[in-house]
């Protein structure tokens, strides 16, 4: 495949984040032996990508729109910051910064046909924007801006390649500007459209471009995309792609929950997205959806024991329908051991392994923790403090503040889905208005051995759609936390499709199970079959106990039935 | 277009039954000039078909999976028989005979490669058994045999026809034996599969070969085929096709409302395939799905003023979604004008201009109703009934008879769908067991001048799917009599996926507008619009009153909201 090298560099970058959380010489030796193979395989000029050096040296960057050598090199290059971070080695990072200055004299010349060209599968935009950071080198910012820049100018530059070439990788058809978001100048755009993970990849590095150069009609569009995409496309899950067709985004409210796309990648990048948006305006619109993305979707995509994977996140699944009818082909009802195209399991991986980065934020004097996780965290800022929970399934998180300077705050974000809350410093409660309160963050000034306890609701709860959303029409979901809850045919008789469930959170029971998973039992009912596809009359109704699990550990059992919305019983 | 001989072969065949009911001279004189030209248009040897006569001689019956050849004779030969019952002229049925004859010798010649050859779309099969009927014409019932028996032994001849021919009319890929019911020899299906409308022209042609030669294990065939469709794999609108891809049955329970298929032809094919079926045993669980068929999916085919059609009927439209969504292009939300594959609009001219033939039914000494409608019939049997209903709208049917003989019969459906009857003999009123009842007929003595009164119920009622159906999971639906409604944007603030309708129909308000439709004023609640996709608090619901409407009459009235099912406002 094309874009084979990507997988090894997000290996890499895995390996970057994994050994600065724990130290482990053999596999770093491994990844030093990588690295001195990649460097091998890098031309004279800076190129590197070993499809093209091993195949066809002569068709080097005459394929943007298929041939992913910008993505391959966006992926190495994210790999070389995240090593260079936790290791201090320096190879990889002049490896790829070799490579940037070779891709900035091929798109940068003005008098070239290259310099409308844009990457086919956007993501060195990113990559590029954490270079920037990492090192300053302003090549850098200036080809992720110019990329971000280019997009959307017609006819697409994609158009113009195709007539310089007689070559393809898969023998795609006529450019379809949608796909690639080359439908509009991306300063112009209002929707998020096509390939999802092309979409929210490109949206993560025009959002850095726009906070680092401070390009506040480019933050508009950003903001304008993030609306789009969260109050209009996306599912409960923090899914998003409604289409198997071009992986792709659809229109407003078509949101399907068993022929969906849902790629495990594309809510990684939802991710990303929603992470650079949160440098420019700290707001919980932003961590909210990228807790949702996480906790359900990015996790659904890996088995329990970490040895297969979704690349298609569902939310129902019928066995018989799911998989089988010629509209739900691209829907497995199990995780299959890999795929021909890889990209997602390495995602969850680098994601995971890099989790700190997108629960934490910082600026001049002040630490934000956007996510919950245990650890200790030491800011550039100075600021040092401890975080202990057993979140998602404890609702308890307590900041212990190591180290402060006068003036120093730590802003916690209060999630929109916490009916209420309680807060104490150094053991004493304290109301919600003593603080600062903005955009749903409390704002607490901290000294050193300051102890800050915030407490969110743990009980379960209903959450209801859009009345816009017609799939979801008459249906409910059960959440607790940040986690959608679905139920599974093996806990429920095989025959969810029949089940009805009370609104009566208050008869909800949550239940520990063995193997550390926090299922909840919800009344209900279940109307009885019949032969009869339509019944005139009224069918009967049984009183059911509906067990309902963590949509991100469905399918871990075998081939059964899966389903999150669920008509009401009232 | 291949096929395009069908279209005036379809018709002539409406022209035959409207003179039988409507003489008009004007009419005639212009059919029987087209049947002059299609004289013309015959080859010497019987072959008749203008694309290939036209066109390229050479390539006569080398593409029988994609030319259509069988199709368009099969309707040609249809015509011919409508032409001559009513007109007595044999013109198009001696070409149609000698056309027969032609087909039979290059079909049945067991020396030639073709004796295995099949038709890519079945139809000629029923309309050689039209032939066998009217005429007695044997080589006409062998062939239809012939072709039924063939069909789904493996290889299929259409991929050894691939291997003798380099053109072809579409370039189809590698031949999919779903597609053309060639999956398993018929006489052992048990699935309906494939292309809708092939699915159900065969099955018919197939039914009447059983019924014909008395072929039992046919017959079992066949019930186990209209079992599939009606019990797993049909809407309740008669409509069939779960997927636009293939136009096709897709699996059992896969039935989205919204990217369904629903070919106005295959809803008439269904209504021959159950005409047929009752030729062999009168149930009324054929008659039932034709009217449910009839009243819904094929009148929804056509504009109220008759000018312009739909190809698929939707069961929900929402403008935005549905025609625009890459997933929903092939729904429109207003109906076309024409298309260019034109085969729904004569064919609800035909079925609508021969309802008698599939209304009524008889033996030596009964007559079966098995739809309603006003008018006076002859029966071959010498039993001579005239019919006076307003149904759909009116639920009282009076039969008079003014001719009948010994040991006579009336058998009249008594429909599922209607909870309770009354019965009056010559204004005595009669209890419901006084008469045979069999598989939903009543079976009355009768002799001339008997005055028959049958009242149906006229109450709205609730239809609830099975709960195998996922899409349709705590939705119901509104109808009355044979007739499924729906509510539309415009009668409804252009807000219907926010509707829940109430299940107490005591509640329900049944009025007549100016134009004729009755519509149904039912009781419910609007979920109220948010700006959020997801909310974890419960939303406002305010008390609607929902103007529902026959499904047929839906879209005369410009882009609008439609949808039939509604979650249960309890």
């Amino acid at each position: 495949m094309v874009f084979q090298d990507s997988d090894a560099a997000k290996w890499l970058e895995a390996v970057g984040y994994a050994l600065a959380i724990f130290p482990d010489p053999e596999l770093e030796k491994t990844a030093d032996e990588v690295i001195d193979i990649i460097q091998k395989a890098q031309d004279k000029d800076g190129y590197l990508n070993t499809f093209f050096t091993i195949k066809d040296q002569d068709k080097r960057w005459t394929n943007l729109w298929e041939a992913h050598e910008l993505y391959c090199a966006g992926h190495m290059l994210e790999a070389a910051c995240a090593y260079y971070e936790s290791t201090g080695k320096k190879t990889l990072l002049d490896i790829m910064t070799k490579n940037v200055e070779h891709m900035y004299s091929v798109f940068m010349d003005e008098s070239s046909p290259k310099y409308n060209g844009i990457p086919g599968h956007p993501e060195v935009e990113l990559a590029l924007m954490k270079l920037y950071t990492l090192t300053g080198m302003k090549e850098s910012l200036e080809l992720a801006k110019h990329f971000v820049d280019k997009r959307g100018i017609q006819p697409s530059y994609f158009e113009y390649e195709q007539t310089q070439r007689n070559w393809w990788v898969w023998g795609m058809g006529p450019v379809d500007t949608l796909y690639h978001q080359g439908n509009v100048l991306l300063r112009e755009a209002n929707e998020a459209v096509g390939h999802a993970v092309r979409a929210v990849y490109l949206y993560t590095g025009m959002a850095e471009v726009a906070a680092q150069t401070n390009d506040k009609e480019l933050k508009e569009a950003c903001k304008r995309l993030w609306d789009n995409i969260t109050k209009k496309r996306m599912y409960i899950t923090g899914g998003i792609g409604s289409t198997n067709n071009g992986e792709a985004f659809t229109v407003d409210y078509d949101l399907p929950n068993d022929t969906c796309y849902c790629e495990t990648c594309a809510s990684c990048g939802l991710l990303f997205f929603g992470s650079r948006m949160l440098e420019m305006e700290v707001d919980r619109k932003y961590s909210d959806i990228m807790e949702k993305a996480f906790y359900n979707t990015v996790l659904a995509g890996m088995q329990k024991d970490g040895k297969k994977f979704f690349y298609v996140n569902p939310l129902e699944v019928i066995p018989g329908i799911g998989g089988t009818a010629v509209t739900h082909r691209h829907i497995k009802p199990q995780r299959p051991s890999w795929y021909a195209c890889a990209c997602c399991p390495p995602n969850i991986s680098r994601l995971v392994s890099s989790f700190a980065k997108y629960a934490y934020g910082e600026n001049k004097n002040t630490v934000f923790c956007h996510l919950y996780a245990s650890g200790t965290i030491k800011f550039d800022n100075g600021i040092i403090l401890k975080c202990s929970t057993e979140y998602p399934y404890g609702f308890t998180i307590e900041y212990n503040i190591e180290s402060a300077s006068e003036n120093n705050y730590l802003a916690v974000r209060i999630p929109s889905w916490s009916k209420d809350w309680n807060i104490t410093k150094n053991d004493v409660k304290i109301g919600t208005n003593k603080f600062k309160f903005e955009n749903g963050y409390i704002y607490f000034p901290i000294v050193k051995g300051d102890k800050i306890v915030i407490e969110l609701s743990s009980e379960p709860y209903i959450v209801y759609p859009s009345p816009k959303i017609p799939d979801l029409s008459g249906q409910i979901a059960v959440c607790r936390g940040p986690i959608v809850y679905c139920a599974e045919g093996v806990d429920n008789k095989e025959e969810i499709t029949g089940l009805f469930i009370s609104k009566n959170t208050g008869l909800y029971k949550v239940q520990e199970l063995e193997d550390g998973i926090v299922t909840i039992v919800v009344p209900g009912v279940r109307q009885e079959n019949t032969e009869d596809l339509y019944l005139a009359q009224e069918p009967n109704f049984i009183e059911e106990k509906i067990l309902m699990r963590p949509y991100y550990s469905w399918g871990n059992r075998g081939l059964t039935q899966m389903k999150i919305w669920f008509p009401l019983n009232k």
